[in-house]
């Protein structure tokens, strides 16, 4: 999809479903995540080496638009892309498809953290070099 | 909380941590809902009276900042208020306290639709009434 | 997997975990009942061909054993088999592995039931069949 | 209620409904540990008691036996009671009611474990004492 790098596919749940018989809106968060974790699979080792590194990345601001209903069984695709570099700071967004509709969109603001006391620290060269490196691609 | 109408008390359940040891990001999420529902109960007659009257309220956006950790067993209170009604939209604002930190605050976006259809309705009459009265009180 | 007719692979997520630092006990529901949705797809037309016909499949118990630790990012891969079709009811099967151990295990019973009323009723001779035939290949 | 030491009030979220317009089955093990979270806070000093001398407790086995189904906004009570402290291990038992009708029953398995090496640990003698005196009251 323009201006995305890399995507995971989702098959929604019946547990992300609610009352309203619609994915609730929680569930989208998760699979932001989702996409997240397979990007830096894919380009960076993955996170548990953020993790090996002392380093934990937190979230600091979640945004999702829903734009249309997703229901039991949907297959969707997450696309995303890093941006925003800088310090310890970095930013994904994403845009949820199903076939050609875009169902919701969205971004998450992170920052990097000692694992141990939760304190900012710099994203790691190596991996913002490899986020910069993907990004370019 | 000044500037907020209602609130709600929230106990972090063990089932809202993840690995990190701190409540996932979506976990907020779920918190606003409830205290939208509290809110409803409250001033409207519950969210049940709009599905008795063939009507949902869908959620159209989600922010969320994450400002400060929050733990397992942590007590919080997530204050709302609710504005910005117009046609079928409606919006809910949210700051989560605990003790005199705020740890998040957000907002979510709302329409109301036909609940068959899932098109959009004009929020009911009795509805605006209840909110506009609340907020002004 | 002995005694298994089907699985289907699942990787741990990070919403999935808990302050353990390993995946919460309510999740592994989640993951059968994923187990379940495919089992049907691949045998039976999809859950969708339940309702389509005016029934659900309700959870009457579960049960899960939970052998080992499961953290973020683990590879499993849920085998199931379905049996004990009698009347309205029907049980899975569960063993849920990474690599060559058996991490979990368990089953749930469930009974079909009119979508409207959610009263039992007979499981549908077509799925019966479905059940049969792929339980006995 | 008759057998029961303890119970807590839940309210069913709306996130803890499904598609089927009831309560998640994985739901229901959510409120299992809330009230056994709220047990240890009454009769124990917490959990967070048992993590501060280096002990988690983990679930061996959870089953439960879903008789009502359960709707968005419906007033529980989940009673519990703790018994069968052998080494390592206890047991919880539960009764979810509506009202005056049981909606759900079922039991958890546990086990003490070291907080860093997840192997099991005698059930501390304090907390030992403390649910013996509380199950004997």
């Amino acid at each position: 999809m323009d201006g995305f790098t890399f995507s995971v596919p989702i098959r929604v749940r019946f547990a992300d479903t609610d009352a309203q018989g619609i994915a609730h809106n929680s569930a989208f968060l998760v699979w932001f995540e989702v996409a997240r974790v397979e990007y830096l699979r894919e380009f960076a080792g993955g996170y548990q080496a953020l993790r090996d590194h002392g380093v934990e990345a937190i979230v600091l601001e979640s945004f999702c638009r829903y734009r249309l209903p997703v229901r039991f069984d949907d297959e969707l695709v997450v696309h995303t892309r890093c941006d925003g570099l800088r310090g310890a700071r970095f930013r994904y967004e994403y845009a949820i498809v199903r076939g050609d509709e875009t169902v919701a969109d969205g971004r998450t603001e992170h920052a990097c953290v000692d694992a141990v006391t939760l304190r900012p620290t710099r994203v790691p060269g190596w991996l913002a070099d490899a986020i910069r490196e993907a990004e370019s691609a």
